[in-house]
């Protein structure tokens, strides 16, 4: 890839923990071990973790975010050896059942604060750009050099799937601007990586006119 | 209603305060004045404030959330006055852009605070039931006696509209027995009020089949 002027500035994605038993709990740092070994040989900057939420019929979210930061731990060593960095990514909180129990900021910061040297989170505009505490948290993260990944995208109104109904920079409330100021006066310079699951609309069109219109709100809005 | 043995446990719902133009907001505030009054009329519990958005294309959430500190301080000593306590709802982060900017149980304890006397909060398992700092910002509610409220549903994974489809107790994610415990522990005895938006489902059908399924549930899983 470098030949060719490419870089992976993540691999997404590591995470998905919480499982009903240990054979599940297993199964699941093994994946993940693999999936560093993986970011290591595409030469990633970091592997994004998406942890996972309540498993199976479980409604214990309590006991899912131990399992998170237990299996978190399990792997970091393979992933400091490989000196691959774990981002964390906080989801919004509506994915907190099935996709993720970290849900806040905070909440990825007090786990890296936990875990240690080796982790950090990944940002993403739509996850994050409601929480009352976002600018205190961003300022915090960027004092420990936590910042690895800055994703954007907009969040329309009326939003009219959970998952698949993100809209393009510019099309949404998300005060793009504000939040790369933020993120920039943190100290983290990296790329802002477009991330739209839009079945509905963008993913209808051509590439080549999705990728014109990133570009052009990339340098209007963002 | 006195007479006839019923209850008004709380008038739903004050709020709505941001504005795009200062009309606009002293709107809201006479509004919210008359809510209060309505409240007393009725001889409600508290007023529930679902306290608004973003105004028209702003995308400035922390303007929206002076809009409601400085709107929730206006209203407030007629609702003294009238005795009518004001019992802000944090609503889900999904609904920060168009119905609330008030999405944390710490949010609305931080504006309690920062009010005085004659606030407090009504908690909503919905809205409320994935946040990492639940347990402990449920405790701080009750030290204060600032619990108002308690609205019981499900969250239902998936979850097919983002306004319209919660789910009767027990069908979902939500630990019940444990959010209600914590807020007995908090000093709360008062009714579980359920508040089931439901378009699909359980607005379909008989109203009778809904009451008896609520009390059963209320009696197993809740």
């Amino acid at each position: 890839m470098k030949a060719n002027g490419l870089r992976v500035t993540g691999h997404c994605r590591g995470g998905m923990f919480p499982a009903t038993d240990s054979t599940g709990l297993s199964a699941a740092i093994d994946d993940n071990k693999r999936a560093i070994d993986e970011a290591a040989a595409l030469g990633a900057d970091c592997l994004v973790m998406v942890v996972g939420g309540l498993p199976g019929a479980s409604k214990d979210i309590a006991a899912a975010r131990g399992m998170v930061a237990d299996g978190l731990a399990a792997i970091l060593p393979h992933a400091r050896a490989c000196a691959i960095p774990l981002a964390i990514e906080p989801l919004h909180p509506m994915y907190a059942a099935d996709r993720a129990c970290v849900n806040t900021l905070e909440q990825a910061l007090d786990l890296c604060d936990a875990l240690g040297a080796g982790t950090g989170v990944a940002i993403d505009v739509y996850h994050t750009w409601w929480d009352p505490k976002l600018s205190a948290q961003i300022a915090r993260a960027g004092r420990n050099r936590q910042i690895l990944a800055h994703h954007i995208c907009d969040w329309l109104v009326p939003t009219r799937d959970l998952l698949l109904d993100r809209g393009m920079m510019g099309d949404g409330v998300i005060d793009l601007k504000w939040f790369r100021a933020e993120i920039e006066r943190a100290g983290f310079h990296g790329p802002q990586e477009v991330e739209i699951f839009s079945a509905q609309n963008w993913w209808k069109r051509p590439g080549d006119d999705v990728i014109a219109t990133c570009i052009e709100r990339f340098r209007t809005v963002c």
